[in-house]
């Protein structure tokens, strides 16, 4: 069943009808039976590979994704320029643990998205600090921490169901740590990789610096050596580690979020946001971080086109650049929304995202008054038959977050995937093409084309 | 928190209390924190591997089971004796196209579980026959199938969200495949392989043999060699097809179920009875089938235990044998129970299994009365904050399935954890211990023995 016939009423209606639970049917029945998803994740990983902003890669990602969204039948398709920050890992990122006894042991690191090299690209080598905690710097003497390398050891914390809110509850290790360890005279910074596993990995991720303590360079250090360099400075206080990383900031370059509008055919200014982020960290291939979310938002186009879909509201396409450091590419949309609104161009009616992988889709996470977080629960029989089951109020997605400040504020509501793998792969060279299984992604797109369905036709205009 | 305290009123209560949410968190934290259940499957698969009915290797599972049952406190832990099936897949199993112009090609082939071998060990080569559907072959003329090889090569349907579903509906190929192309004067039988991941890897299974008709030898082969077959034969139906194996069947031998029992303290001759199948095919490790269900049962006794539980009736861990190829163990298993009933020993009050892989855990499905299914349904509140949403009717076990035939039906429940990557490993060289996912793994344990615990305290006895 491709295509079957839809009998619209003349007004935005307040309940699904049944008509919706055979529309549902037929979309899930055509990404599971003709599905592009996956293949079209081949060809990004695989062809193109990762894609961090500002690299030659981001920019055949974005002709990679106006094409398909062309090929798809998007009625137009535009790229809004946006500023991006530009900076290169480098080719080399070393380290190593040198015990009392001159014994020498590898340590796995890799450059923290947008930190320094170490200073003429040489070797530092310091005696260690290790803490848990940002704040256990505050109370150590100045004697003991100058001049040291500090670990930020503590890892996830594993009986969170949730390994977002274990990985909200660990990162500001990544975020903040080289300011902290900077704050008390350290000069170097190696904080545990944001991940469950205990491998060898390096996880890199964005980190900050403040103008007020001197750039130091920080890099993430894989679970399993975080691990052994804390055991071994509890044997051995005297340890030293050294490092070495040439990575580098460039200027600033234009690449932009790329657009595809399909027009409403009642409310054409009424606007349905749908996207994910096309550039990813330099690892890895950016698979499910958010190569998922791009092939599942062009995807949705091409399912509710397969199936004879006529949206009422324009639904906008966005494969949003600049999310993993910086986010420029969602402000820059979000800011462009709120000039339109002041003009009364157009309205922004929702926004969904998918950025948590391409794995076993759970539900959705919703951003959004109580009212409408209720509507949206009440079309969850709609979805129990794909085994769809969680609509609750939360985290809807970092390139869609800025459009909550729009003055009238669209509904934002976010793809959950189980989570449980995801932080394996994030941000890591594990995050390939080969750890995505088809018809997890393929259930992924046919849940969101499913809900962008619905949105469509019954969440009212704010 | 890893004990804390109960207290029990003198009779089943009917409704769910407070404490049971604070005794569930305890028992998820356990699992997620210092849970064994992903070291153990290391074990069972990489020291003892798979592990057949009838093989050497079983045996020394069995032993496994036992000791770490009698490790983690069963008060007292026993093996029920079953005379089990013995067959060996032999050390050849090859099979290669010739096309009309001389060409050949190579095709992955197995055993299907219980085959004979190739008369006299050899290769067999004969011309082919396609079929999607067993009852295809009744409308062709006997010249026409007679001495031929029978493809059958319906695919899994891609629709079904359930892949239990779709593996259901297209595995009377593989029990029934030698059968139906015996009856019409074939003398081999190919069967595509039963998953939906497109791969060069043949999975084997249980398939039988009629009084009434030849016995032919039956190869799984692998999805993609058989829709490579089948669109070789389109073009050229004078292809002939070459397959070897030298599989055999032996005599039966003596193994048994494996069982763990903890004495109910309030009510020992209430038997609820929890379990998981120890022997595996003979490709792979049986890691996700069914090495997981025999962990996540040894973790349920070890988890209780860990955080101070009393059970109010007797819990049996069962290690049953041979599911696989006769389930015998269970039809043992259920056998005793009657005798027990009717000498009115022991009363069956429930039965809990895991055979569906250590995925992600997603609920739970029940045969069982609707009155046990609703008062199921009324916990689900407490399962929600471990994402645990799905409470149905429907398919428990293979092992426990036995059980229903007692006068007194127990409660039948298994474990569904998400399905979709399960029948990419199950019966293949690919269900290996680096295919399970340890976080995926404790979690299913953690909902196991939650659900155990309500079992415990409020299912009434039959």
């Amino acid at each position: 069943m491709l295509c079957i016939a839809f009998g619209f009423s003349d007004s935005l209606a307040q309940t699904s009808t049944p008509s919706d639970s055979a529309l549902i049917r037929s979309i899930y029945d055509e990404v599971l039976t003709n599905g592009e998803a996956y293949s079209n994740l081949r060809t990004l990983t695989k062809t193109i590979g990762h894609r961090l902003s500002g690299s030659p890669e981001a920019d055949r990602a974005m002709v990679w994704g106006a094409d398909l969204l062309r090929l798809y039948g998007a009625d137009s398709v535009f790229v809004m320029p946006v500023v991006v920050p530009s900076w290169t890992r480098g080719d080399v990122a070393a380290a190593y643990v040198t015990l009392s006894n001159g014994e020498r042991e590898e340590l796995h690191i890799t450059a923290l998205g947008g930190s320094i090299g170490t200073p003429g690209d040489s070797i530092i080598t310091a005696g260690i600090i290790v803490v848990n905690q940002l704040t256990d710097l505050d109370s150590m003497e100045a004697d003991f921490t100058e001049g040291k390398i500090v670990l930020f050891n503590r890892a996830m914390n594993p009986v969170l169901i949730n390994t977002g809110s274990a990985y909200g509850g660990a990162n500001d290790q990544r975020g903040r740590g080289a300011i902290a360890a900077a704050r008390v005279g350290a000069i170097g910074a190696l904080v545990r990789s944001l991940t469950h596993s205990l491998d060898t990995l390096p996880h890199t991720g964005a980190m900050y610096y403040s103008e007020e303590v001197p750039r130091i360079p920080a890099a993430a250090i894989s679970t399993v050596d975080a691990r052994k360099l804390a055991a071994l400075y509890k044997e051995d206080s005297n340890l030293r580690v050294s490092f070495i990383m040439n990575c580098t900031a460039l200027p600033d370059v234009e690449q932009g979020n790329v657009i595809g509008e399909w027009t409403g055919s009642e409310y054409p200014n009424e606007i349905i946001t749908l996207g994910g982020h096309l550039d990813s960290w330099d690892i890895g291939e950016g698979a499910h971080d958010d190569g998922a979310g791009i092939v599942h938002t062009i995807e949705v186009l091409r399912a509710l086109k397969a199936v004879g879909y006529t949206p009422r509201r324009t639904i906008r396409f966005v494969l949003f650049i600049n999310e993993e450091n910086g986010n420029r590419g969602g402000e820059k949309y979000a800011e462009i929304a709120a000039s339109e609104l002041e003009a009364g161009e157009n309205i922004y009616v929702a926004a969904m995202e998918s950025d948590a992988g391409g794995f076993s889709p759970r539900g959705f996470s919703m951003d959004a008054p109580d009212d409408l977080v209720a509507q949206v629960k009440e079309w969850a029989p709609l979805f129990e038959p794909y085994n769809i089951h969680r609509f609750k109020k939360g985290w809807s997605g970092v390139d869609i977050g800025p459009l909550k400040e729009l003055k009238k504020r669209p509904f934002l509501i976010g793809l959950v995937p189980d989570g449980q793998r995801y932080f394996d792969f994030h941000h890591s060279s594990s995050d390939v093409f080969e750890n995505v299984h088809k018809r997890e992604l393929e259930l992924g797109a046919g849940t969101m084309a499913s809900m962008i369905v619905l949105i469509d036709k019954y969440i009212p205009a704010p």
